[in-house]
């Protein structure tokens, strides 16, 4: 399955440093003072880490404000998205979204459904009628490759239509620190004691740390039990276990990186919005899907690579067909030269010299 | 389910610092340089690691004298005991051994057979009789927590048994390194092109390793293809993968800590024997399977911790009853310790006050 973040396979395509637009990082990088925080926990290594990641947990608990006897962790989120899935017999997935949902249910031999979003990527409730007991309803909020938060009185409908059919919602919030304060979904159903629920967050993106491998997830307590019985033993490693006693505390961090990303996702998208010949969709996080028009996302591919930069291709969203491309949010510097190298892209597309 | 290496659970009933011995880690710790490369490494993480960990895979193969194609890489072994155990349906393990074993195929729904070790937990050739086709027999080698190595002779013979019923051996190899060099169980199936066998090895414990989570095992091809069906992306993080590429070359460290390990398994048989009381099984490893005449492990468990030592009790195998315990083979001072504390121990309870 095609993943954003590969770089390996084009470096010999290109003479210099690649720029990874494919993957969504925090352009500000990890957060100031782990250097030491991990060589200060390089003894950690000659121990397993502890297998009920009590201290880890209890950090979570405190960041996301919900008990820890809510908190699962693992190996990246994906490592909880498959856990969860080994749960339920039945799952049903929303097109196009992060290709893992459907991977990991028809590894575990799901019988799984497909709904799609609509033409503008929101979600018609009415597509959730039917929802079935016991089914496992999986929304990325925001949704990857769209970029979309659900808006919250959506996402209260939904949880009822959840809760009528004593089905179970997994929200795949991995991007949701990038994205505008509009509501918590932690704080949302609390009072249910998530009854319904799995709210999942990571380490990997917002704190630019996707090499060490940390998710996170607030669901009930019986959900933690069952998913304790399946989940793998040390699935957390002990450095990923330290840092994420650490990130959390460092709250000037993350309203800077918030701040940021505000900022360079509104000029971004006020920048690609006056490009003749693609249309950006309007993006709540730190990536920006695009449709090219009388190009394909190849063309775009092999042109972006010759200016060092390295997209990702979204027709493994199937979707979206040949002619989709998604973007990170980088810092200003980067973001400049995408536009830059977009503009001569285009350019010649609409000069009747197609790209070759 | 119950494992060594939780020092966490008991940390407050000592008042100072607890010595590991239920889990079974090199006693010369981490090899020398590794701080330097992970250091150096701390920029990965702010990229996925490779997500076919080419790298990674180069320097296994380089390591265990296999092809690259042969190679998987995963978080600890037993993410690839888990993946390999998901491609069959009916698994087949010999008891006592690593709970996971049993465990994960439990998870998995998968058809189990347990067949009983011989009373000095060798293997009967008799009992692999009813073995079927596309089975898989997992098997420790050496086994956990007996600490004996198959002799090559009955691995091959076993080998052919597992050939002749198409069915399939999946050998946990994670402590071959703290073996005597009798023989390379990937030497021995190369001609095979391992058709009928997946041999596990990990960084975890020779490596003194166990917090950066990295297992990796050799099989044929279309084995290969078949997990990377099924395994998680990014399965093992950034730091690991660069560690892997790093540990394998330190041979002056591999050298140093078999003879180290050859030594003290030598000297802790000798001394263990010579108390009464207690029955050391032989090893041929770096842990050291103990029967307790006339005391539980929950008596033993106790009165070491009191000298600070964490031992491993054993009823979670559930074959071994209340009488058993695992200690690792550490370095002399803290050998010298538990043996101490042993005879503390015997002379209690040969004294008949009865250790409460």
């Amino acid at each position: 399955m095609e993943h954003g973040g590969d770089l390996l396979t084009y470096e010999d395509q290109y003479d210099g440093q690649l720029i990874d637009f494919s993957s969504n990082i925090n352009p500000l990088g990890m957060p100031k003072g782990l250097e030491e925080v991990i060589i200060g926990g390089l003894n950690s290594l000659i121990s397993y880490p502890d297998i009920k990641y009590r201290k880890l947990k209890a950090a979570v608990a405190k960041y996301l404000n919900c008990g820890v006897e809510n908190v699962l962790v693992g190996n990246g989120a994906v490592d909880i998205i498959n856990n969860i899935i080994m749960t339920f017999d039945k799952v049903a997935v929303l097109t196009p979204s992060f290709s893992e949902y459907e991977l990991r249910a028809r590894v575990h031999k799901k019988e799984i459904r497909k709904i799609p979003y609509s033409k503008d990527f929101s979600i018609e409730l009415a597509s959730l009628a039917g929802l079935q007991e016991d089914e496992l309803l999986i929304l990325g909020n925001p949704n990857n490759p769209t970029g979309l938060r659900i808006p919250k009185e959506d996402l209260l409908k939904i949880y009822e239509i959840v809760r009528g059919k004593n089905a179970f919602l997994l929200l795949d919030e991995a991007f949701f620190e990038f994205c505008p304060e509009d509501y918590d979904s932690i704080e949302l159903f609390k009072d249910e004691g998530y009854k319904h629920i799995a709210i999942i967050r990571a380490a990997t993106k917002f704190f630019a740390l996707p090499g060490i491998r940390l998710g996170y997830c607030c669901t009930n307590e019986a959900k933690v039990e069952e998913i304790s019985e399946v989940e793998l033993p040390w699935s957390v490693n002990a450095l990923a276990d330290i840092i994420g006693q650490f990130i959390f505390n460092n709250k000037k961090y993350i309203k800077d990186s918030k701040a940021y990303i505000e900022e360079e996702r509104q000029f971004m998208l006020r920048e690609l919005s006056k490009l003749e010949g693609i249309k950006a969709y309007n993006s709540h996080t730190n990536y920006i899907l695009i449709k090219l028009e009388g190009l394909t996302e190849e063309d775009a591919f092999t042109h972006f690579l010759k200016y060092g930069i390295v997209i990702r291709k979204c027709s493994s969203f199937k979707e979206l067909g040949q002619n989709h491309i998604r973007i990170a949010i980088k810092d200003r510097e980067n973001n400049d030269k995408i536009l830059h190298a977009f503009k001569d892209l285009l350019n010649k597309s609409n000069r009747g010299n197609r790209y070759e």
